[in-house]
């Protein structure tokens, strides 16, 4: 049998990431810490001898600039690369740019958390005129309407993630192609639901660290049959909580 | 008539541009004067209002990080993008490494000029054991024995260049794409004789600044109807002087 393997990466720290804001499809560029993160998961992956084919990332630039830091620092920026809109990061309606913390005071931290992490809850629509609809954005205007969000539920962005995955890597992945995917929290959950049937209840436990490579594995049918990060166990486990208690706390 | 424009961009100045080294295909990164050409062509191109659908470049880092510098300022890092081999610079063969006044003093100044700038010339040729043959580059594996080359004509280059353009350019051109194309001194060369039908002894007497973006204009047809570099005529100007002093002064 012969493993196929997806290295899947979250981009490194982001100036909202950093402030605690919702960032959805708003385009923040890294810190100079993420940016580092970056770099220490390329190391990470050359050490273990990981070598690709094949990149792609969404069209957000903390993902795509993740992406030039680890092709950079592989010496691979020759490497073919897809930009994709469906590996963006999960649109968040009228919450993008809010803070957090202050959100959650304001709403209650029960909302805020459905809006976050429920399957199918829509947070609340941006209006069209809103300068934060896609539809004004040039790098979108081959999206038809319908592919165009005012918000996303959890569920709709699985829709796009596993269209993608289909569409784009699945073929790759039985030529033997060995592909890095550089996304987003809720676009990593998305592929981890899809290929691990992960129930909706610990879909909302499901916490992404930024800048750890995520080794899935899959045999000859594409069905998953392993996958674990790569590094230090614990520095690992101190960056899964740092996210998960990230919702909840100020700056 | 809808004229379809070509933004064309010879790489910032390399290492081995400051050092006079042949450099070919070796995959030399620019310095930081060629970074900081990058962004200020970038500027340019902004301030005179171009924009772009597409952005084609060599597999040679010192192009792709001059493409990177400026999509990032353009803020258009999410741009399609596509590396190929064949906007490569012409490979030198056995001269790649060599310091060119050296070169040209160690063989005299004519038979260098002539492995420079002649058409049907070629440079002495790689061993297949040479370290330098890019059959044992993992990025060329594609390529056939026919297509890995052991050194190059001017000729050669021409052929391999505009092939690329017709199967990666023209149909995207009159789909009213806008289309930036960063590459070297020598296959941008090998584009203008194509265009312009420039002789062979004109052609020995083109010299490419780095980091000025040449505009080229097509008719509907994409015959050439006109062709410019974008920016200060004195700056332009000194540019193509120190390109053309190049070849035979030391450091």
């Amino acid at each position: 049998m012969t493993i196929h393997r997806v290295v899947i990466l979250r981009h490194g720290e982001s100036e909202w990431n950093k402030q605690n804001r919702f960032t959805g499809w708003t385009d923040v560029d890294l810190t100079a810490k993420g940016r580092q993160e970056a770099i220490q998961a390329a190391k990470l992956l050359a050490a273990s001898g990981f070598h690709f084919d094949f990149a792609c990332t969404s069209v957000l630039k903390r993902s795509i600039h993740t992406l030039w830091q680890v092709l950079d620092e592989l010496d691979l920026c020759w490497l073919p690369t897809q930009a994709d809109w469906r590996l963006n990061e999960r649109h968040y309606g009228a919450l993008e740019g809010l803070n957090k913390a202050e959100t959650a005071e304001r709403f209650g931290p029960q909302i805020v958390k459905q809006w976050r992490r429920s399957y199918r809850t829509y947070p609340p629509a941006l209006a069209i005129e809103d300068q934060r609809y896609p539809g004004h954005d040039r790098r979108y205007r081959a999206l038809s309407a319908s592919e165009l969000p005012l918000t996303e539920s959890l569920e709709a962005t699985v829709q796009r993630v596993i269209a993608f995955w289909h569409q784009e890597i699945t073929q790759r992945l039985l030529s033997h192609q060995r592909i890095l995917l550089v996304s987003h929290a809720n676009a990593i959950r998305a592929l981890m639901t899809y290929f691990d049937a992960i129930s909706n209840d610990h879909l909302s436990e499901l916490y992404i660290p930024t800048g750890v490579p995520l080794i899935y594995e899959f045999d000859d049918q594409l069905k998953p049959i392993n996958h674990y990060y790569l590094g230090d166990r614990d520095d690992i486990a101190a960056r899964i909580s740092k996210v998960k208690a990230q919702a909840f706390n100020r700056q």
